[in-house]
C-alpha cells in the first residue's frame, strides 16, 4: 500500500513535534518541511527536503497532506485559505471566537478546489471539543466543565514580561480542585472562568526593581489577573530556566446531569501532558490520515474533528478496531 | 421540522430507561413499545402504543429507528438480524467475543434492505471504545488499560445465588485504585483483569447455612473468582434490598505514552454512573438519531460508534456546534 504523503508547514515547536512524531505512524510519510524563513539557514532533524513557502505550487500532486503548524493569530489566518486551494490541509486554529468566520473562508477556497481542509484540531479546540459534543448528545440538560492546567499561558506570561523591571516570567493556568470537587459531586455549580481557575506567577526581576510595586501590578492587572487568585514568588533566572522550561499542560472536561428519579451521571475527561506541541503535534498527525480519508470519500470543504468518525483517525482496519477496540 | 420516530423493542431496565429518557430530545418521538410478552399485560410509563413483536410488519414507514433493548445472550441475536430487513436500528450487543460474527450478520439483512443499523452501542462497547481508539491513534504505541466499576457484575452475582445455602446476593466489581495510580504515572505496568480489579459479595445466607464453607466456596471458584482478591460479607436481605439494590456502575479507561524525549502523555476517561441502564439508554436515544442521520447519508448495512462522525449524535446544528462546542 502507498503511503499517505504528508508535509508540515511552519517550523516552530509544533512543527518540530510533528517532524518527531510522524514516524510511529508507518502509513505516513513526510515528504517536506515548507516554511517562510530562507530554507537554507533551517536545521531540522530529519533529512527531507526544506523548501519556501513560495514553492507550493511547485509541490501539487506531490503531497496528500499538508500539516499547517502556523500560530493562529497571523500565520494561519493568511496561509491556509491559500494552501488549501493547492491541497488538503489540517491545522490548530484556536482562537475561539473567530472560528465562524475562519470555517467559511478556508471552506470556500478548499469546496471550489475539492480539498479537505480539516481546522482548529489538537485538544482545545480538538479533543475537548469531541468531548463536549459528545457529553451534550448523551446527557442534554447536563452542564459542561472545562478546566485548563496546570500549564503554563503564554498570553499571560507576555503579559507579565511587559511590566517594566521585570526581566523574565512563566505564568501557571491551575484548575481549582474544590471547585472540580463541586462538579464531580454532581452539585452543578454555576462558576466563572476565575472561580474555576488560579494563577501562579514565577517572576525574575531586573536589577533594582521593586518587588512590592510588581507584584502589586501584576494582581491588579484588569482581564488578565484581577478577577483571579492570583500567587506571585520571585525567583532567580536559573530557578526559572531550570524548573519552569517544560511545556507541560493539561486539563478537564467534566458533565454532570441527571437522569430518572435523581440519579446523577458524571462523564469526565482529562489529559496530563509533558508536552503541549508534542501532543497537539500527535492529534494532527491521526487528523491528517483522517484527512486523507475524508477527501478519498468526497467530503471537500472546511472540515472539524466533530465531522470525523473515530475510526478514521485509526490505521488499523474496521475488522481489527471491532475484534480489539469495540 | 418533522420529529424522527423512534420505538423501543423490549421493556426491561434498558427499555425503560429509554422511555424515561427520550423526552429530553425534542427532536425524537417516542411512537411505540414493543414486547414479546401479551400487550395487554404490559403496564408502561407513557401512553404510547404498546405492540407485540409480531405487529413489525404493519409499522413499517411509520418509525425510523427501533432501539433493541433485549439482551445480548439470545434477545439481540434473534431478533436484530430480522428486525433490520425492515427498521434502522440501534442495539447495546456487549458479548465482546462474538461482535465480528454479530456484525456480519446484522450487516447482511441490513444492507439488503438499505437499512442502517448501529451494533453495540452503551458504554462499554461503546463510548469506552471511541476513547480506546482515539487514544491509540493519537498516541500509538502506548498503552490503554481499562478499568471497571465500582458496580454490580450481574453475572457474578448470579453465579453466588447458584450456591445452595445462598438466598441472595450482589457481587461488585472495584478497580484496584494502587493499580490505577501507577498507569497515571505513566509506568505502564503490565496487569491481568485480577490485578486491575477486586471482588466484593454481599451475600444473604438461608437459614442454617454454613457461612465459612459458602465463604471457601465463592473465593476458590475457577474463572469467576478464584484469581482475583475476593471479599465475602454476609448481610441480611432487608440490608441487601435497602443498600444494594441501585444499579449504579462506571469505569475508566486510561492511556498512557511517551512522546519526543521522555515526555509522559496520560488520557484518562471516566463514568461515575448512578444508574446504569439510564446512561446506556441515553447514549443509544444519541444514537437513534446518528443512525437515521447515517441512512440519511446512504451508509447502509451494520455499522459501530466507531464509523459515526460525533455531530452526527448531538441534535445541534453544525453552526452552533462549531460556535459554542469546539
Amino acid at each position: 500500500m502507498s503511503k499517505i504523503k504528508i508535509a508540515i508547514c511552519g517550523y516552530g515547536n509544533l512543527g518540530k513535534g510533528v517532524e518527531k512524531e510522524i514516524h510511529k505512524s508507518p502509513d505516513l510519510e513526510l515528504v517536506g518541511i515548507f516554511t517562510r524563513r530562507n530554507p537554507q539557514t533551517l536545521k531540522t532533524l530529519s533529512s527531507v527536503p526544506i523548501l519556501s513557502i513560495k514553492d507550493f505550487e511547485n509541490w501539487k500532486d506531490k503531497i496528500d497532506v499538508v500539516i499547517m503548524c502556523g500560530g493562529s493569530a497571523t500565520d494561519l489566518p493568511e496561509q491556509v485559505p491559500n494552501v488549501a486551494k493547492l491541497f488538503n490541509t489540517v491545522d490548530s486554529f484556536d482562537t475561539h471566537a473567530k472560528i465562524p468566520e475562519y470555517f467559511d473562508t478556508v471552506n470556500n477556497s478548499a469546496i471550489q478546489a475539492q480539498k479537505t481542509a480539516v481546522i482548529s484540531g489538537g485538544w482545545d479546540p480538538g479533543m475537548f471539543s469531541v468531548m463536549r459534543t459528545y457529553a451534550d448528545a448523551i446527557l442534554p440538560g447536563g452542564n459542561t466543565y472545562t478546566f485548563w492546567g496546570k500549564g503554563v499561558s503564554q498570553g499571560h506570561s507576555d503579559a507579565i514580561r511587559r511590566i517594566p523591571g521585570v526581566k523574565n516570567a512563566i505564568q501557571y493556568t491551575i484548575p481549582i480542585e474544590e471547585a472540580m470537587d463541586q462538579v464531580r459531586k454532581g452539585k452543578n455549580p454555576n462558576l466563572t472562568t476565575a472561580q474555576k481557575h488560579l494563577r501562579e506567577c514565577f517572576v525574575v526581576l531586573e536589577d533594582g526593581a521593586n518587588s512590592q510595586s510588581i507584584e502589586e501590578q501584576i494582581q491588579t492587572m484588569p482581564n488578565y489577573f484581577a478577577d483571579y487568585h492570583t500567587e506571585v514568588h520571585f525567583i532567580s533566572e536559573e530557578e526559572l530556566l531550570q524548573n519552569h522550561s517544560k511545556m507541560s499542560h493539561g486539563g478537564f472536561v467534566i458533565h454532570s446531569a441527571e437522569t430518572g428519579n435523581q440519579n446523577n451521571q458524571i462523564i469526565e475527561y482529562s489529559l496530563k501532558l509533558d508536552s503541549n506541541p508534542e501532543f497537539t503535534a500527535s492529534v494532527l498527525i491521526a487528523l491528517a490520515r483522517a484527512t486523507d480519508r475524508m477527501n478519498h470519500s468526497g467530503q471537500y470543504g472546511a472540515k472539524t474533528i466533530l465531522d470525523i468518525p473515530p475510526a478514521f483517525l485509526s490505521p488499523r482496519s474496521p475488522e481489527e478496531l471491532r475484534k480489539e477496540f469495540l
